[in-house]
C-alpha cells in the first residue's frame, strides 16, 4: 500500500539481460546439517523420522537452533527507555528447517512429498512456538545462495520468532485493513480475482493457489503464491493446501530455475501476528525475489524501487516455462 | 519511527571482521564523463566553470540528465485507476552530477573546495527542478562503487526528481510529525542535543554540523550527518552551512576509508518534500551506508533490521581514526 514502482520501460529487460550467475550446485565437504553430524548442530527441536532416536540420522526434515541466533529464547523481555529511544532484550527464537538430509538437492529438484514435509515442519514450529506468549511475529524464510545471504549450502530454511511485529508486517497489515475498512473486502481477495480474470501477472493457477506477479514489484521476476481461500495465518492451512502448496512451490522453483538459469533468491512466508485471532483483513502469502539486481542507493532510501522488467513479461516468460 | 533493529551482540564485529572489499583504484580507459568527452554526454543543464563553454572543457563541476533516465521530463502524469491499481506516467528528472574532471579521485581524496561545489550543485539543481510544480520530492543520492550499484568510476552522484512522495521519505516525515504533535519540537533537534550530552555515538562535532551513528543503525557504521541548525529543506543551507558541509563530508569519508579499507558505499540526503513549506517537525540529513552486509531475506521481507556491531562501538572505531 502506498508503493510507487517505477518499471522502467526503456530499460526494459529479457531474462538474458540481467547477469547471470547461477548458484553452484552444493560442493563436497564437511556439512554440520549432513546425515551423521546430528551432534555439530544444537539438539534437534523436531523431526520427522523414518528410523533412528533423537539427533541420530534416519531423519527426512530436521529442525535445530540456529547455532548462532540472533534473538536468545532465554530472560524477560525488559522493554524500557532509554533517553528517547526505546530498547529491549533480544528475546527471540532462530531455527533452521533442514529440508533433507541430502546435501545437494535443491527446492526445484526435490520430490513433492520432500517439500510437503517442510512445509508441515514450517507449520508445526510455528504452532509449537505461539504457545510462547512474548512471541508476537514468526518469520519463516529462505535464503538461497551466496548472493542472497546463505552462509550454509545444505538446503534449508529458517525461522525467527520475534517479541515485536517487524514494521513491514504492519505496513501491510495495517495497509490491508485501511482497504477493509473502506470496501468491507480482503484486498488479497481482490488481487486474486482481478488477476486470475486479467491473466496478463497470473503464471500458475491450481484449485487452491495462485502465482502471480503483483502489479508493482519491487524486484525483476518479484513472484506471489497466494491460496485462493482467505485465511490470515499460514499456520491454519490444512492438509489439502499443504499437499497442493508443495506442488505449486516445486513448479515455481522449476520456473525461475528454467528462466533465470538457477539463480540465488530469497523467500518470506508473510503472515498475519501470531497471537491475533483470525483476521478479515489480512491474507498470508509467499514472497520470492530471485537476486538478479543489486539494490543502490536510491531504493533503500526511499523505499521507492526502479524495476527494469514489467510483471506482465516476467508473467508471460514463467508462463511460458514448462515445469521440465 | 517504529522501526526495531537486532544489535546481535553475540556477533558483535569489529570492522576488520568484515569481508573487506575495497573499491579499486578508477582504471584507466575511456570514459564518458571525463573532461574531453563532454560530447559524449547529453548536453550539460549545469557546470562551474574556469574557462571554456557549455559542453567543452574547463569546467570544475558539470550536471547533465542521465544517458539512460528511470523517469522522463516530457509529458503529462496522467494519473488514472488501473483496475484496483493506481499507474501514472513516468515523469521526472534524472541527473547526473560529474564531481571534478578527474576520473580518480574519491571523495575522501578531492579537496574540501571541490566539495563545497558538489554541494553547490546539489543545491542550484534542486532549486531549478523545484520550480516545476509536478516535481514533489527531489533526492540526491551517490552510489559509490560496484557492490554499491555504481555502473561507472568516474565520481559522480545522481539527482531523481519524482512526481510521487517515497514511500520511506513519507514514513520519517509522518513520524517525525506525530512526534512533533506531542512534544511541540523537532525529534531531530531532540535527538542531536541527546546524542552531543551522551557523546557514544558521536563521531564529529563542528559549529554547524554533528556526524553519528544512530541509535538504531539498520546496517553497521550507519553513518548520519546532521546540521545543527533546525531546518526541513537541504537546498535552503546558506553558503558557510555548506563550506563547512564539505569539511565535514570529506572528514567524514576519510574515517570510513581508513576504519574499513574504503569500502563500497550509499548516501542519501534526506530531506523534505521540494513543494512544502519551511516544516517545524522535519529536519535534513545526510545517510551513509558503507556495503558491508548483504541485505537478505530476513531484512527486506519484514523491516527489520540485523545488525552484528554496535553504534557505540563503530562510533569509537571512527571518532579514534585520525583524518590523515
Amino acid at each position: 500500500m502506498g508503493r510507487w514502482v517505477i518499471i522502467a520501460t526503456d530499460r526494459a529487460k529479457r531474462p538474458n539481460d540481467f547477469i547471470r550467475q547461477p548458484v553452484p550446485p552444493a560442493a563436497v565437504g564437511f556439512c554440520p546439517f549432513d546425515s551423521g553430524n546430528e551432534n555439530k548442530t544444537p539438539p534437534e527441536v523436531l523431526a520427522y523420522r523414518s528410523s533412528g532416536s533423537r539427533d541420530q540420522p534416519g531423519w527426512r526434515v530436521r529442525v535445530v537452533p540456529n547455532k548462532f541466533p540472533v534473538l536468545g529464547i532465554e530472560g524477560d523481555l525488559n522493554r524500557q527507555g532509554d533517553g528517547m529511544y526505546d530498547k529491549m532484550n533480544g528475546i527471540g527464537a532462530h531455527e533452521v528447517i533442514i529440508e533433507t538430509p541430502n546435501h545437494a538437492l535443491t527446492l526445484a529438484e526435490m520430490p513433492e512429498k520432500q517439500i510437503e514435509e517442510v512445509l508441515w515442519a514450517f507449520k508445526d514450529r510455528v504452532c509449537d512456538l505461539k504457545k510462547d506468549r512474548r512471541f508476537r511475529y514468526i518469520l519463516l524464510f529462505k535464503n538461497h545462495g551466496e548472493a542472497a545471504g546463505a552462509s550454509l549450502e545444505h538446503p534449508h530454511c529458517q525461522l525467527i520468532a520475534l517479541p515485536v511485529i517487524p514494521k513491514r508486517a504492519k505496513e501491510q497489515i495495517d495497509g490491508a485493513k485501511l482497504f477493509y475498512d473502506l470496501k468491507e473486502r480482503c484486498i488479497f481477495c481482490d488481487i486474486i480475482r482481478q488477476e486470475i480474470n486479467g491473466g496478463a501477472r497470473l503464471v500458475i493457477e491450481t484449485d487452491r493457489f495462485v502465482v502471480l506477479q503483483p502489479y508493482a514489484p519491487r524486484f525483476p521476476f518479484e513472484t506471489w503464491i497466494l491460496p485462493k481461500a482467505h485465511e490470515s495465518h499460514f499456520e491454519a492451512s490444512d492438509a489439502p493446501t499443504l499437499q497442493n502448496m508443495a506442488w505449486v512451490l516445486r513448479s515455481t522453483m522449476r520456473k525461475i530455475d528454467k528462466v533465470l538459469e538457477r539463480p540465488a533468491y530469497n523467500f518470506i512466508v508473510q503472515s498475519a501476528p501470531v497471537q491475533e485471532a483470525p483476521l478479515a483483513h489480512y491474507h498470508w502469502h509467499l514472497e520470492i525475489i530471485p537476486k538478479l539486481t543489486k539494490v543502490a542507493g536510491f531504493e533503500w532510501g526511499t523505499g521507492f524501487y526502479i524495476n527494469p522488467t514489467p510483471p506482465e513479461e516476467s508473467a508471460r516468460f514463467l508462463r511460458e516455462a514448462g515445469l521440465g
